[in-house]
């Protein structure tokens, strides 16, 4: 079968022939319907040599759905022909955040080498998908698998760190979110449908601010030197009580923490490498400032429901498996209009 | 091997003969080292035809714990020889519920014919118990799992009623427990553990109250007609913040609204059939009053962890699988001291 | 000045002339802009010599309104002109709860003889109100104090009913509103407002059901004996997460402990009179019956805040204050439509 | 009457005769029976000219205890004679954060001038102190003013801190205390008191480490190069769920994120002008990090119950007024055991 694989490192992805993979016990067999291309493969594949801790050749592609194609023995609940969304922060299933749902902070993965797929497992850009566990499958019951493969990570993701703000996002509240790209302009679609918080987008030009508003942001502004001034004048001076950060740059981590007021939450989703500084003095009161990673089973059912409820609209490109590689070069590039997905049977 | 069953309705639990089981693919064999005879045994064995909803005969036993003797196909991340208890309320481990390990609450396992074992499917007292999936044991890990394995059920259906109080359950506080049996006597030692509330426990006499007191009641009563009166002057005419029934019939629910205060938590854990009553004008202001069943996997861990810190004592008396019959008739003639734990190997 | 009291058991409310009250030290006296009409109110003249506890004669009116008049002495922080709504259950303002400013929840109003306005102490149905403490203005900050006014209470009350329920309220979920008169059509947009919970709103008629969908209802259903079953339906068998009963009779109690599910939160808001049952086998698992009363201050603030940004659209009759006599009837005979304000100055 | 007053930047704490206050309306006149000292007295008096925000001259003392000794008019609810704590941190009693009794975070406190008694307005270092309005009194019940009076500041700090934290707090999880002294001798207890999580304490010498042990703490480590890597041994790994730096230095922030693991929380309470670095890849994920500020009203009833329990033993050398100046110089020098507290007219 075809897939596109990172192969070495400081290389391109490329198209390949593999073999097609066999369900063993407990596993099960997709049939890819769409692939997500995501900015963190392209993080992933600008490491060095010494940082690379996954195994190459490596099948791109971390938000995958599928329809079930073959059941490994002692596989139950699933049928062949059910159309499903896949759930990619895989962990061993046993330990305590396991037992929760709670995956993507499983305990032992690392140590046992767990990978989700397509960040150290074979991933979702290719015909056929493996995934070691029923329990990472999400019925998708008459949702586009082509709009809704996205949601995986850049739906699931803000998800995440939003509903962890929710009880301080009350009436009266303010929500700001900046960089308004893949995730954040989810992210804004769902502070609308889940709090009453007025939200404020920030972003570096005016067509980006304009895609803010569309989606429902309150206020869109320009993340300038002025942008922290302008949110405490539309605060009268309280500051926000939650700021999703989705660009992670040390600029924007600082400007998170000078918005954020007393008792709220700071989430720096975006992996851009900045730190913010946190401390009496230095933060408002209270301020709790965290770095969340990716969400748990639970929390993608819910987004799902959120999006057969009609309340997030994810713009997606889509491409053969042939030109997955261009689809990367236009996101490396900047040129992708909301989130590129793969269709490699279509 | 030697299996206790429950064979006939109507009929008495007898010693029998039945083949030993064999793991199919995801499930793992035990050697069973202790199993819990529980009261809803006996609720079970009083039912008519028309109610009983299981499959007979059964091989009883809800609460088991046991060392891993084989592997079925697929089965990673246990060991041939691990010690480990069995988490009881197995769910089809894919809704949403089980999704956050809540399986207790599994949205099909009904309609999908999944049932605890000893509740439906063959339980523990017997040599060997199957096991449906990994998922469903936590390790041990130094802890004896004769004296640990009424923690399944005895410590983890206290365990969660009493976590959802624990907001309530600040300083200055009362927790009410009615009933000091089985399950009674744990909660007691759970609410020390947990919370800083003053432990109110009711009683019938002054025998069972001797023992709340040894395990960690500030104050014991008897349940009689004056115990709401003496709640209500203890706590200053405010009542209690959370409410334990762990007997559930007419008279206690009754006693358990009365004495709950404003926005308290009332739990009905007992399985006496009682239902309170609740309304404006009738109960304390948001005074929440539910059902619990037994609790989440997560929960078990973190009963498993309490019991490894020292903060559980549970007096248990040890039978053979020969005597598992007497421990029955011991337990229905309310003879038993603690909790009976079978040793199917022992 | 002139007010509306009622003067004796059994009689009708009269607009009288008694003295302008002059406010002492802490108190503020304000000058009425609009006092809502109660179904409350109503109950209270329905009651019998023995069970009415409150002084009479009794200015009428709990939902006030007004511009600061007078200040007492030590009064800081208010200036005269100033547009306020007032905070009706007054408490002590020192114990427990009143600390966190759950004052409708006071330890010790009763027995110091605290009364809100209107149900003990002279109420907002009259040319002037003094308040007991600054502390209960909120200030209306452009408001319009005569489409406001009700939110004092039947904005507050299903403000903080909803918001215990909140965490329940997930994607996914289904948020179940029993009656949709004046508490009712606010609570089916505050849940639109506050949570992406599908809302089902039931009532008695098809007039009714039409506002629940006017605000927002995504199913409205006749409250009959098949509406259970319905909703069941509706939710694929789950039951509801939240309920919200505004009636409160036995019918509408034993339909709202009927659909909720396993975990949900069952609210008995209505004074109707009925009495949920609640036990094993009886409601669902974990499903939480409570009957809370009002709210608080902040809850206050932030329902505040939510119709300033527009969330909420109560329909209100004005009246003068010589026909608050004939709102009254009106009220009592179901002919208001929406909710009844006076305009005592106006 | 005396007073210990701060009266120059650059100055000593000197006693000197005032005039005795008089209450106006709504306002309490105390008679203090106790006084506390505290280490942020001595960050104020290194303030130099540019940074010193309050009045001088100004009266020390921010924790008070005391018998009423006069009424302004219009206070009910307090009797002549009482004996109360005062809460320290006044807010405007109206705002939204002092509407839930979070007088801590007032909004308008700051440009309304509102300050702390001992932190701008005058403190309770005096043989009488003057308290705004009676909801700042809670009273003491039997409690020793002298050994409470520390509470409503060393004790309601770290409480409002560790109680943000409790959720985290299960069975098996890991507190972790760094320093040992005023606050973090108190914090230990109530971990103990409040929590079921094993208790790690760090401090700089084997003497603070015996008192850690001595009040609670079940691990008791040098704060040295190598506690990071012992705490994550005996944590399995996994790191702290509650880390509660009391100290606030840059070497001890640090410390408390590399301590901290998977979804904990991070509490800077001391004032070391620290400040901890929080992003993807520095800290664990949802590792949350805050900076919190002294604590509710409802907060501080809670502390003194749990005292009033016997859960607290605040170790206490006590002075007279004469000798204030004399218990600064010793607690500048580190030479206080415990807390000091002054007994002005004692």
């Amino acid at each position: 079968m075809k897939a596109v694989q990172y192969q070495e490192v400081g290389g391109k992805p490329v198209v390949v022939d593999v073999p097609e993979p066999e369900p063993g016990p407990g596993q099960v067999l997709l049939k890819v319907t769409a692939a997500g291309v995501c900015h963190s493969d392209i993080a992933v594949m600008s490491w060095g040599e010494d940082e690379m801790y996954m195994p190459l050749p490596l099948t791109l592609g971390h938000e995958g759905a599928g329809t079930v194609a073959a059941l490994g023995d002692g596989v139950t609940g699933v049928e062949v022909g059910e159309s499903v969304a896949v759930y990619g922060p895989w962990g061993c299933g046993r330990c305590v955040m396991c037992a929760q749902g709670e995956e993507n902070y499983c305990l032992v993965a690392q140590q046992e080498g767990i990978f989700p797929p397509g960040l150290g497992a074979p991933g979702a850009i290719a015909e056929y998908l493996l995934v070691d566990n029923a329990r990472h499958l999400v019925p998708l019951d008459g949702l586009d698998p082509v709009t809704t493969v996205p949601l995986t990570d850049a739906g699931l993701t803000p998800y995440h760190a939003i509903k962890q703000a929710l009880p301080r996002l009350v009436p009266g509240s303010t929500a700001v979110v900046i960089g308004t790209g893949g995730l954040g302009h989810v992210g804004i679609q769902l502070l609308r449908a889940l709090s009453p918080a007025r939200v404020v987008a920030l972003d570096v030009n005016e067509e980006k601010l304009e895609l803010a508003r569309r989606v429902g942001a309150h206020e869109a502004l320009l993340s300038d030197g002025a942008a922290a001034g302008r949110i405490r004048e539309l605060t009268g001076g309280r500051g926000a009580q939650g700021v999703f950060d989705f660009v992670g740059v040390q600029p924007t981590v600082d400007l998170a923490t000078a918005v954020a007021g007393v008792e709220s939450d700071v989430l720096i989703v975006g992996i851009g490498g900045g730190a913010a500084k946190v401390g009496f003095g230095v933060t408002a009161y209270d301020a709790a400032v965290r770095a969340p990673y990716w969400g748990s089973r639970s929390e993608l059912v819910e987004v799902l429901d959120l999006a057969r409820a009609g309340a997030i609209d994810v713009h997606v490109e889509t491409y053969s498996i042939d030109e997955a590689p261009k689809a990367y070069e236009r996101l490396h590039d900047g040129k992708v209009n909301g989130r590129a997905v793969i269709l490699p049977n279509g």
